[in-house]
């Protein structure tokens, strides 16, 4: 049986579908499963006019947002919440973004996803950078905050479900950072989910359209808050390095891996990992919660994605307990700092940049203990230094 | 026979109704008058898309806009009609309105209701504030005219419908100004009018929903144009003191509250005044027409909204012959200089300020002379001390 | 039989029509030839919620958008495509497009179409001009590329069919950039096409609804690619003068008319030319192609567009292979400047400016042909100066 598909928007083909919802019975898949694809468009406050995808693969659901760059929005795991609360309600239609507003902030205003890029032309911010202007004169160009594909709607998204043995659901969607005078990238996004499984597969692949070599940063903005996150929680990621952005975060570098309840008045801190793959490249970071039975993963290869940030932000319920893991293509520096520092990539003209994620959950502390013993493995591969203060190399001092 | 209530907008449970109307028939409330409350979206040009919702008492017929922080945005009481004629076709979907536009005017091109709130983190501007970034580093801010509530959507919206001898329609709405690492505030606010009445009621509950104290400032921008505006007519608000907002307003102190015909190059004028309540704090403020027989008033609580403005720009009528009698926690100034003469309100955490208005019309000569009456009956209650200059205490100089 | 008409979008008077069409059956109009004009909202990606509006005289196939300023985003002549293919995939709604941001340059990430209005308070900028702001006061404006005009949204659109002879098929739309303490333009196009014609008509008239004199700036932004552009092809405008923007144009004075191939690197280049007319002021510009049997032609009377501006933009076919046919009131340099050389025309109050423009394509050799005599014989009229470097009256230098 050959896999099937439907095509839900194409911009230039001028397709469509408002609403649109497979399952079981549509397509005689997975019969024994309650699995479904659904699409809609939502409606009110910030959400008016946003389109929505919600995949169940009968244990992991999850919603994909086409208007916000293909983000996955949030997530559920049989019964654990995969996300976090921002204290906005979104998902937020990118006409309400204005990346200019609060010097350069404006990003914060549409962001509540569990997974959000950033990039593609940079990741950092705000700051400046110098860039041709329409006349090819090298001018002050202000960058905003982690960039500007996670507010631009996809230009095509398909919805494939693969029979086999274990069936597959797909979600595939194109996204155009891309505008005359500036860079021209399509990322080309493949997600995807075993029926009865508890990963989600990202397959990303960032197209260099121009005649010319791009430079390029992206980041898995990828954000988790209770029940993974909760007082006594713990990141492992293995590293041969992790450092403070800065003296606010070196404060806490001691613990920087354990998380406190949720505390006023707490402000942000972030850490610089250098992670250790697997002869392949193969790392990952985990999250897992205080009884050690419950665990968010983020997999990803050290060869497409060598630097991971970790996000502290531990402040109050209601403002948004939350933790970044954030494997990226370098540091969400700004980009002049990476550039001198040898870690932003460039695409040659017409080339592909392919970047690959998985958001596993585990529900059981047997499962927990295995991932934190595939860390261990890693870790064994090198030593971990932790820097006390922020590095040359790694912050703007 | 209990309430009624209709749910037409709720973000978080995804409801909401394209179109909505309900009247004596649907309910069996009023059957002697012809009201309705009916909600639709506007189409086209810059309205597109656009919630709107219109109200009629049988009387009193006012239209309210979810999309645009539950704005009011026109009247007309038996045949008045009650607000303006910006030089724009709106209501004006938010995503039209780039607030850092225009050096930080940019809400003039969103700008056209009869009552508009500016506020919740800040009324005046545009100009600088310092304020925490998301590091927690104290960083300039800019702030732009007015502030942001009035381009946020609603993020619920419902009406309900309360029988009784005097039967009451209500429309409630939420509007949330938050975000990550900004204050976060919820309007929750209840609109009614009784059947048949001449007066519309808004009460306004700011939550400030942060674990920490918040500051805020609220003003409510409520504008009118003919028939109540015209040659001769008048604004009386019973006050203390009245001062110029600059050397441009004090050429005209003396006449301050008396109005001229639309004028070809008028620059707009404001008048700060300090209104006098009676013992429970409630106060009013009233525009009559030239020859006395016709007036809108605005009723307030000087110890919810101690300052009163009064905008005063009388340029041709198709360019906006209009005035603002416009109620506030304080005054339209930047922030810090509202700050330093302590007029800036602080919300306590999880804490809420209330803040009532009403919007009433007169159309006899009787009817406002009563409230004529009113005014001069509070006004012996105080002094009033007339400012020929900019007071030091109420102008940045 | 008198002139059929179908309102379309009426903001005022809440018309709005999601979609329309018409052709022979619904009107008995030109039953021998398969036209037709639809209107529909397009949806998904950048376009989501663009008006559309297609119209096919039999032969030319254009569309109009009245989202984006009443443009003229692509057409087909008889199967030669009239446009250019910008690295978006638009028409791209203005809530996307932020003015501001890009250093000013951000109508770019709109800017896809064939014909788009530049203008109407300003064409030029990025840079700085003085106007008043809301108290009178003269501050420094900041004037984003090429103004507001094409990035709002009409408020009024209307379809007629004139029977007759040559029917005659027509759009028109009402746009208005206007804002309180802002210019307050209504653009009134009529857009008009015979029956199985060559050539599109528009006719475009600039009310200024203001009681005083309002300075004005227009240009006409038609873009063209292949199959006119290409290695080879020519631009032909009867002059009296040529005379590059900038030194780096200076480069190409020689051959500012020719092209080359898409080249990957190339840098814009613009030339500022004086257009001679005939003796009611009528001229032209045409770019044809290398074999000289396919053009694309501009009229425009020198009365109402005595400036003409070439851009020549042959990067690589995927980055925008591209040259501008620009007829304006003035150049697209920045404000201050076409003021201080006098060339900023000046509305009186209540006052209407006409421009009008014509599309034409040849696809013949004799047809081309006979438009090249055409440009010759006017050329007679007037020696051409071509200036070899930027001129002090032309460019700011």
């Amino acid at each position: 049986m050959a896999s099937l598909s439907w095509l839900l928007t194409d911009v230039e083909q001028r397709v469509w579908l408002e609403n649109f919802a497979v399952g079981p019975q549509e397509t005689g898949v997975g019969a024994g499963t309650a699995w479904s694809i659904r699409k809609s468009v939502l409606h009110g406050g910030l959400c008016d006019g946003v389109d929505f995808i919600e995949v169940d693969n009968g244990a992991f659901r999850f919603s994909l947002v086409p208007t916000r760059g293909m983000g996955l929005w949030r997530g559920d795991y049989r019964g654990q919440f995969v996300g976090w609360r921002a204290p906005i309600k979104g998902p937020v239609h990118p006409h309400h973004v204005h990346l200019t507003e609060r010097g350069g902030l404006g990003w914060l205003s549409g962001f509540d996803e569990a997974i959000v890029r950033c990039g593609l032309d940079w990741t950092g911010g705000p700051g400046n950078d110098i860039a041709p202007n329409n006349n090819g004169t090298p001018v002050q160009t202000p960058h905003t905050l982690h960039g500007r594909i996670a507010n631009v709607p996809a230009s095509r998204v398909a919805v494939e479900v693969i029979p086999g043995k274990v069936p597959v659901l797909v979600v595939t969607g194109e996204v155009e950072e891309s505008s005359l005078f500036l860079p021209q990238f399509t990322l080309r996004t493949r997600i995807s989910t075993e029926l009865g499984s508890n990963v989600v597969h990202i397959r990303d692949e960032i197209v260099n359209r121009k005649s010319a070599p791009a430079e390029f940063e992206l980041l898995y903005h990828c954000n988790f808050g209770p029940p993974f996150l909760e007082k006594g929680a713990e990141l492992l990621v293995p590293s041969r390095l992790v450092a403070p952005r800065d003296a606010h975060a070196a404060t806490e570098i001691a613990t920087c891996g354990r998380y406190g309840a949720p505390t006023a008045g707490y402000v942000e801190r972030c850490y610089w990992y250098e992670p250790v793959g697997d002869a392949a490249g193969n790392s990952l970071a985990m999250l897992r919660n205080a009884a050690g039975e419950r665990a968010v993963i983020m997999r990803f290869s050290v060869r497409q994605l060598p630097c991971f940030t970790q996000w502290k932000n531990i402040g109050p319920l209601a403002e948004g307990y939350v933790t970044g893991l954030e494997p990226g293509t370098d540091y969400p520096n700004a980009k002049p700092f990476e550039r001198q520092q040898g870690r932003v990539q460039v695409i040659p003209a017409g080339g592909t940049y392919v970047a690959e994620i998985a958001l596993e959950v585990q529900d059981t502390a047997a499962g927990v203990a295995q991932v934190a013993k595939e860390i261990a493995t890693l870790q064994k591969r090198a030593k971990c230094k932790v820097s006390k203060r922020p590095l040359a190399s790694h912050t703007p001092l």
